[in-house]
């Protein structure tokens, strides 16, 4: 009778089709707490994403314990933050909040997130040469774990190049001179032809944003393509680059690495995230009940 | 996997030792239903009880399903609402807010839960004469209760001359010229020794408001004394009323059985009251789990 309460929610864009609430939601039934996950669609509601300063002082007073934060509100929201872990500090993007004592705390489980899931799908990927497309809040999160993981050079592609450039040189300063350049889309064409792989980390293949984020003949066997987005799970990226001969890496594993991560913050109860990833696929429908626990199986 | 789940809260003020979070939340774990009680005190956010109209607009953007309101939102709230259930409309209270499809909805479970509980508490009173002490949300609902339950004549006793009287008129109008009337507090001592029962419907008594919301040497043997109070479940004005040879219902009745009418509104699942009525006693700890189990036979 005594089980504990935990309110929890997600602020962005075009959220609807949201993994989050079942992963959190499954999580703590099977661990016997009480959690509710929120879906604050910024689109549904009419709000600019500046509002995220006021849905979080909102949340807050209304008893939320924490709120997961993403595209477009990740660098937003950092204005309106009382500390910021060393991480996210580092990244410059949230994507986790917890209040403590009055005290909004920012997060970033986006890189540990997408670390274990490349860790785990592609484990012998080349590394010397990474292309990285998108410099935003989950870029400069998979930019971070690409260069923990090894990557040699990371150049990362993005249309606004004072943000690419930013992006870069905060790599620089982290990772060594060096490690990290920047680069307009222009040079696509010539970055991808000699690298080791390519990861995409804009909002596009979202079911919000359709489409393809580069020319598909840029796809060529022997590069290994990672993708962010997770709704839906097989965007026209993976599968366009399947076809051409690529190895690939869906976003369902760091959604589901960077959900365990947040539960912990959230609850602090150490999370299963095999089974999480288990529910990923499952609540996708590309995998029955047998496939999923395949999955678990071999974490 | 499929459970819903459901996120409602308590706007108030001094409502920290409130026992709706367990009631509901109890509830719905007996009954397979992922749900979370949130308290909004805003004493505690330092807001103003016109506060309320914010605090709902942002509770329906964050995803909450719905909401109770006590002291001193029940009347304020009226202004915010999209609609009324017309039994709320003639009250003028509202203790329950529903959010349907964008729309808040208010509902008023005070009156129900209060003629429950007196049913069953102090099923052989006698209702000639009846004393209420209290003209705001919820002297309104136990009025109406009290009327519908067969009361002969209810005198609503309040400090503002001007709430009595409009109390007393809606009643008039509602159930019939001098089935109402109102009085002032110098009043009391005369219209209490020719009363049949006397019901308490202030918050004076609650852990916010402590003391006697009367003087102890107007009560007399022969007299019923009802209490809307139930945090504490044991007011001064029940303890001396006993003194005084009183019989007395405590407030745990009402509050378990309004608390089951919004469980069924927030959920559309039918609550066990039964049950609920057994978690006020286990809550307030003046009954052990025997005595729970008891009371709930009883039903």
């Amino acid at each position: 009778m005594a089980k504990e309460s935990y309110l929890v929610g997600l602020i962005g864009s075009g959220i609807g089709p949201s993994f989050s609430p079942a992963l959190h939601e499954r999580e703590a039934d099977r661990q016997g707490l009480r959690l509710v996950y929120r879906l604050i669609d910024i689109d549904v509601l009419g709000l600019p994403p500046e509002a995220v300063g006021d849905l979080l002082r909102s949340a807050r007073d209304l008893g939320f314990d924490g709120l997961n934060i993403t595209h477009p509100c990740k660098q937003l929201v950092l204005e309106h933050l009382d500390d910021l872990a060393p991480q996210a500090a580092a990244l410059g993007a949230v994507n986790t909040v917890v209040f403590e004592g009055g005290r909004a705390i920012g997060h970033n489980t986006d890189v540990t997130g997408f670390a274990a899931s490349f860790a785990r799908g592609l484990p012998d990927a080349p590394l010397e040469r990474v292309v990285q497309l998108g410099a935003g809040g989950a870029g400069a999160a998979v930019a971070h774990a690409l260069l923990t993981l090894g990557a040699e050079r990371v150049t990362v592609v993005d249309p606004l190049p004072e943000r690419a450039a930013a992006l870069a040189d905060s790599l620089d300063a982290h990772f060594g001179a060096g490690r990290a350049a920047a680069a307009a889309p222009t040079a696509s064409a010539d970055l991808l032809s000699r690298a080791d792989g390519l990861v995409h980390a804009t909002p596009t293949g979202m079911a919000a944003h359709p489409g393809m984020p580069l020319p598909a003949d840029l796809l060529h066997p022997g590069l290994w393509v990672a993708e962010v987005v997770y709704r839906p799970l097989e965007t026209e990226l993976l599968r366009t680059a399947r076809a051409a001969g690529c190895d690939t890496l869906d976003g369902g594993g760091m959604a589901a690495f960077q959900a365990a991560d947040a539960f912990r913050l959230f609850t602090g109860r150490e999370p299963d995230s095999a089974r999480m990833l288990a529910d990923i696929a499952h609540i996708a429908g590309t995998a029955d009940a047998t496939d999923a626990d395949a999955i678990a199986a071999r974490q």
